[in-house]
């Protein structure tokens, strides 16, 4: 199994060494260059023309390394199916963006229904098809389980979108969701080969795609993954979760996307309230950036606390 | 032993963490500032003034980690002895450069004898103290050995310094060193745990530290590590593989050290036969970064590869 994981990232990397090269011109002449938000960094302008859908090249060789391992594997069918299903909401969202030239793309009402979809869905394929139970580890108790019985569903549901929503926020700096997400893809992959589950090769397909799809995102980016990116990315985080009944676990291991979100709530609270900015930008990438951190100082930061998070997500396991 | 050693990689990483922000103002008091050198890219000129002997912060927190540790632990001290014992000599390299201004430092024939007085020692302390055989393992054999006999103590002390002078290369630009060398290490701890060797908290204590040591030394950098940083590195580098007879896997894992050291090697050749230039400067950092290359780009690119050449070492176990 250990040599099954590290050949889906081998296979996963390579395809997308092989494909980048194609795709990302492919891109830009489709015009799938983001018409960069005006409200984020003004230095951030300068990068209006970089083709935008990377994610297209991430789910392309996830989906195509799982072939070698799908057949009868219903956990990885399962985690590959919510990866896809957010990345094509996210498709969607990045496909209006640039033909449309509306810059935020799907309504809020319509990408809340199309993820309550796949994440419904997912509940369903989790109760009838994997066959998975109600239950879930707590951190720091020597792998106490708690029975969630029917506020499983519920706690689900809530859970799954609010990480495919922070993932989706820690988006909007050159490599960062993709590093930070690597990381936390290397502590699934080894806590899915510790527990021997059947989500290896979907978790390791995942971690090979983004070291790949890094050599060409991280700063100077050639290509951003966009909201197909981080959305997929974020339904891939949340499934694999879900699969090893460790949702607790991406408060620890995912602290970055955990921040990002709060910091936009506080952000939007702060200043309805006092009509003030609490951050000089939200997410909380862009208030570092403004304080004269350079992008990549940003990135090698929170990078770094990921990869320590993760050690402690092992220490809790 | 899993809990140890992330234990060890926590501590040093919160030692380095702690102990930066008053050591890197402290070692641009004492003006430790690295004259850049004159023949390096013009661009790293700016850089003239930022402290390097950083290596001491490393090797402090790995040194105060090990504590908790050693006793008894015959392994780990060898590890730590050979890591200190090349920080020692990168130490007078840099003293020498900033209180002489010999922006060289030791000359090379100082050099030589330092680092095969340190290797011997290493070699006495494996045949004698940690009564190592003369076994190492072939990559990609299923862990095949081959008993070299009389012929690993030469080659031991060929293997060493051929090491420590290539991780010495590999820092040059910002976080570069540092970033392959916190994979590599990686690699060796997760190896060491899955031998169950003595040596995990001292390649632990290693990976902390780096990866705090990162924080300030990513891009753009607050402090270097200097020759005391990349020699010790180096060090540890080497004793780890040997300690674990795994030098040969050094090759794999440590490739971007292996291309380093070929390029400046073959750059000379290439000169004094045709009197022009292979590359556009060696190492082989330094022409990517003439090529138009961000430094940022080529940590990047450089910290890639070596965590997919990890895996391949892992394989080849």
């Amino acid at each position: 199994m250990k040599n099954e994981a590290i050949y889906a990232v081998l296979i996963a990397f390579f395809l997308n060494i092989v494909i980048s090269p194609f795709a990302i011109p492919l891109l830009h002449r489709l015009k799938f260059g983001q018409n960069v938000r005006d409200d984020g960094p003004g230095t951030h302008l300068k990068k209006a023309g970089t083709p935008t859908m990377g994610g297209i090249i991430i789910l392309f060789s996830i989906v195509v390394t799982s072939f070698f391992f799908l057949k009868g594997n219903e956990a990885a069918q399962t985690v590959l199916f919510v990866t896809v299903g957010f990345g094509v909401i996210g498709f969607f969202d990045d496909y209006i963006k640039v033909v449309k030239k509306r810059s935020l793309g799907l309504t809020a009402m319509q990408k809340i229904i199309a993820q309550l979809i796949v994440t419904c869905v997912f509940a369903y394929l989790l109760a009838s098809y994997v066959n998975i139970d109600t239950r879930i580890i707590i951190p720091f108790l020597g792998r106490m389980t708690w029975d969630l019985g029917i506020l499983y569903w519920p706690f689900l549901i809530f859970t799954v979108l609010a990480i495919v929503n922070a993932v989706n926020l820690t988006d909007g700096i050159d490599g960062l969701a993709a590093s930070v997400t690597v990381l936390v893809t290397t502590f699934f992959t080894a806590v899915a080969l510790h527990f021997q589950s059947e989500a290896v090769p979907a978790a390791a397909a995942t971690a090979g795609s983004l070291l790949g799809f890094l050599l060409f995102n991280s700063y100077p980016a050639k290509v951003f993954m966009g909201d197909t990116g981080s959305l997929a990315l974020g339904g891939f985080v949340a499934s694999i979760a879900f699969i090893l009944q460790m949702p607790l676990f991406v408060v620890i291991v995912g602290s970055i996307y955990v921040i990002e979100n709060i910091s936009v709530i506080l952000q939007v609270a702060y200043f309805k309230k006092t009509k003030r900015r609490l951050l000089r930008m939200a997410p909380i990438h862009h208030h570092f950036e403004l304080g004269g951190w350079p992008e990549t100082k940003v990135v090698s930061v929170f990078s770094i606390i990921t990869a320590i998070m993760c050690l402690v997500g092992l220490v809790a396991l």
